[in-house]
């Protein structure tokens, strides 16, 4: 592969695996949501098809904002906003295939005012198989256009 | 395979498809849009994925109605209504795989007031893979309750 | 709606639902598997794509053989043999929204030689909101061609 | 918004964009494909779902390297190899709606022994909705091990 380029990567990827760890025990653990692969998430490769990394982390991002309290539904009536992905780095490492039980994390590494920064991975036996960068942004439900984060989820984030 | 259940079906098929080429000439003739097969399409069986023939079809059925003159938008704009399916009966008869090209049909078999009947394949090289009755319900857009098919379609459809 | 065929089906359907409880705490209790609407299983209609909940169908089946002690990977290793879908007939009833939790089920409801026909629901609240009778061919795992369904699975599903 | 973030990087698409321009008339002109939003695409909020961007990108560079002389079967058949990707970072910018008329963009932007490097667009009506730089990587079709491009498509691409 293309040398420094490629290693590099994985190299970052291996020291955030580090860290994940050390942090295993204490409060900065990183939210984990279990899935299964089936037929519908592989393509005529044998493993899952790209886009469906993204699928998976946001069931994960769904799941961690009910966990904090913020089910969508209710996080959409009361609150008047969603979160939309403003843009997406995501590095496909190993390749996932049918029927791999897998873990989908989140875990927020930078919180503005509107915007959200949130590092996701996709893990098989505790290997990393896919890792993202994932920005989100708070918008009114309705017209879509940015707004502040909803006070009692900034809360949540910072406890 | 269970004996006749499987060949009574493939004979009608066989029957239906002799049909379909006696009137390809003539006002009667199907509508088709062609596809192509990709990677998002197929699954780690290597072939097409059994949920995606149904995206197929209501690609075809889309593509058909702006044929007739009723584009998705401006059909709901202008008539406040939209199509659902009710039901829908499928035989996946061949597989299809990784960049196939495909044809998708769309011909009516009945219409009601309410609902409309077509009967639609995919077909590759002519040979028919799959094959659907499939039931629409026109309903109004915001409540998704029966309503009449409008009558500029009901005309497009008797012509 | 176009009376004496939708009454026709709901009534089926009413009937076969009032045997599903009877039979619910006996041997003959359908499988179930929970289910979360996500953002990917909706549509522009507020709902979820028709084609979607023959994903859902397609993973209680996953889960169900697995459950029997046939998980999929293994099922192909050691016997070489899948089940691909013949024939779905399927029922849109009611329609399942963003967020809302469902099951599942399946439950056959005949077993031939190589073909075997489920019965499937997806069900919101314990109301049916799809319900489907799917039509399983098992195929040798390389050339997809009928072979008989595997004796230990026979005798799973007998018990 | 996160102020310097979001508006370097729709500096950065506005100057690419003129560069696009720019060349549009020369033999540097990105491909493009057309494609149409059908209900497929969209989710509940009324958008293209985020992932299948992604889905409409790989359908460009499927349709791109067809037109190119290496439709992806062949180039499978003949050279062993297949592409995949290995990064991907993608801006969503504006969202698509229900039966908008896209086009998909394929520009390679960085050629090495193993990997391409691709920059890929979405439009509608000439405004970019998603910008993304995608890295290929040449794997063999069965180990997926890395492996060079084939000569043939290293010298197309350089003419």
């Amino acid at each position: 592969m293309s040398g420094t380029g490629g290693s590099g990567r994985d190299g970052a990827h291996a020291s955030r695996a580090a860290a994940r760890e050390e942090r295993a025990g204490g409060a900065g653990q990183p939210f984990r949501f279990p899935l299964r692969v089936y037929y519908e998430d592989t393509d005529a490769a044998g493993v899952v098809y790209y886009a469906n990394y993204l699928k998976f982390m946001e069931r994960a991002r769904t799941e961690w904002l009910a966990a904090l309290g913020f089910p969508l539904a209710a996080f959409e009536r009361e609150h008047g906003v969603v979160f939309v992905v403003h843009r997406c780095e995501i590095d496909f490492l190993r390749p996932a295939r049918l029927n791999d039980s897998l873990e989908a994390t989140v875990e927020v590494e930078h919180r503005g005012a509107v915007r959200l920064e949130v590092r996701q991975e996709v893990l098989c036996d505790e290997k990393v198989l896919t890792a993202a960068r994932v920005t989100l942004a708070c918008v009114d439900a309705r017209g879509l256009r940015p707004v502040r984060i909803p006070a009692p989820l900034v809360e949540r984030l910072e406890t």
